[in-house]
């Protein structure tokens, strides 16, 4: 409930990839969505213009993110949204997404996945792969 | 806002795909997650159970979904809950997630994307490619 | 991300309202939403039946909901999701809502709000009242 | 799912209200969020600076907020992130979230509801109240 979004989009530039002298791996890219617009007298949705990201990965899901995705690529972002303000010779605010989780957008294509030796740790994890030892219910 | 979420777990059955008569492809299959819990004595988050759904996906989204998932993977799912309630010799509820994006969760591995030809149509696309042929602000 | 919900639908029992022998204050309801349905042919959304939950709050957010809510008030509730499986002479599942928030949906009527001396504490704190003392950027 | 987010704040600024030429209502006020960032080596969740969003009403929920919100009031705003990029004599970006619903938050105090004659309509409502003519299940 911390200002956190769900979002699909549009890899909007090829996904920098970075490790901090303090060995944190980060990968980040601009993403686009398109706003849904009610328009009254069709009683219809439509396009209403777009919204511009700058998305942030960090640790296991910054290594999968820059191992995958590419330029023109659509994906599903879940994350928190982190207004950052800044001021200089002018002043404005950056709006970035702190993924929590990103995938290619199967509505689009398909995707052959292979999963890496070792998951993300600690609070990184939201369910573990013990969890399907038993049948499903 | 119509009961709509987003989740990340793990698929726990193989996906079923079918097309009915009306010629409406539909892929579904069991979601297992992990419920996070606060523990005021530790001030920390820790886990709390697992959370089982189903989830269905239609048209592009269940070709995709059919042609890409297996039991096992690390998904995130975004969509809209439905609980259907139903009688018969028993009775009770079933917690369905009506898909609107399916990826695998590239904090878990890598995945190599193929776009189709032909994305999702009307109300299933949220951002068209044209939005990327200028340059990213 | 674990499951997290933001739902607006109507109270559909009065609230429960009770304090456990470890002095625990929970309030609890049901609560009735309308899903949305997308029509093909007519190319708009419509009503497509309705989901039921069961609502439960904790502590502060107990107190302030069982003061304030009453059978047939529009709300707004964030939370988390649980599904809880139960056994005995039947089995099935109870899709809870475990509520971080709770208010009266302005969309339809007006409120009047008065803070309670002391706000939630620890996690249940999201925003602290000093945030308000510069001025807004 | 095209950019829709759920935020417990606090309101930093009065709301203004006025309307449009056209006959539309507005209100709109600026909301402060406090994000929460993961401290790994205490293993604990703690304050990681604010957001600042303008929030924006229309219609009826315009009516409802202007008679209802103060300055300071905790509340929950579920809506639409609209990202609006502006030039002039500067560039920027203003972060907006149109509101589909705000409610004081209940976990910081008591609210008095009076429910309006006639509810939104169209797409504003979500769940109407003859949903409740019958027994919950």
């Amino acid at each position: 409930m911390s200002d956190t979004v769900a979002v699909r989009g549009f890899v909007a530039t090829e996904p920098r990839h970075l490790v901090t002298e303090a060995g944190l791996p980060i990968t980040s890219f601009r993403l686009v969505t398109t706003r849904r617009r009610y328009n009254r007298q069709a009683s219809t949705w439509e396009d209403g213009g777009h919204n511009w990201y700058t998305v942030s990965a960090f640790r296991k899901l910054a290594l999968g993110a820059a191992r995958s995705i590419a330029k023109g690529d659509p994906v599903l972002v879940a994350g928190r949204i982190h207004l950052r303000e800044w001021t200089g010779d002018k002043q404005g605010v950056t709006v970035e997404i702190e993924a929590d989780s990103i995938g290619h957008d199967l509505a689009w294509g398909r995707s052959r996945f292979t999963k890496s030796v070792g998951g993300p740790a600690g609070d990184e994890a939201t369910a573990p792969p013990d969890a399907l030892s038993g049948a499903a219910p």
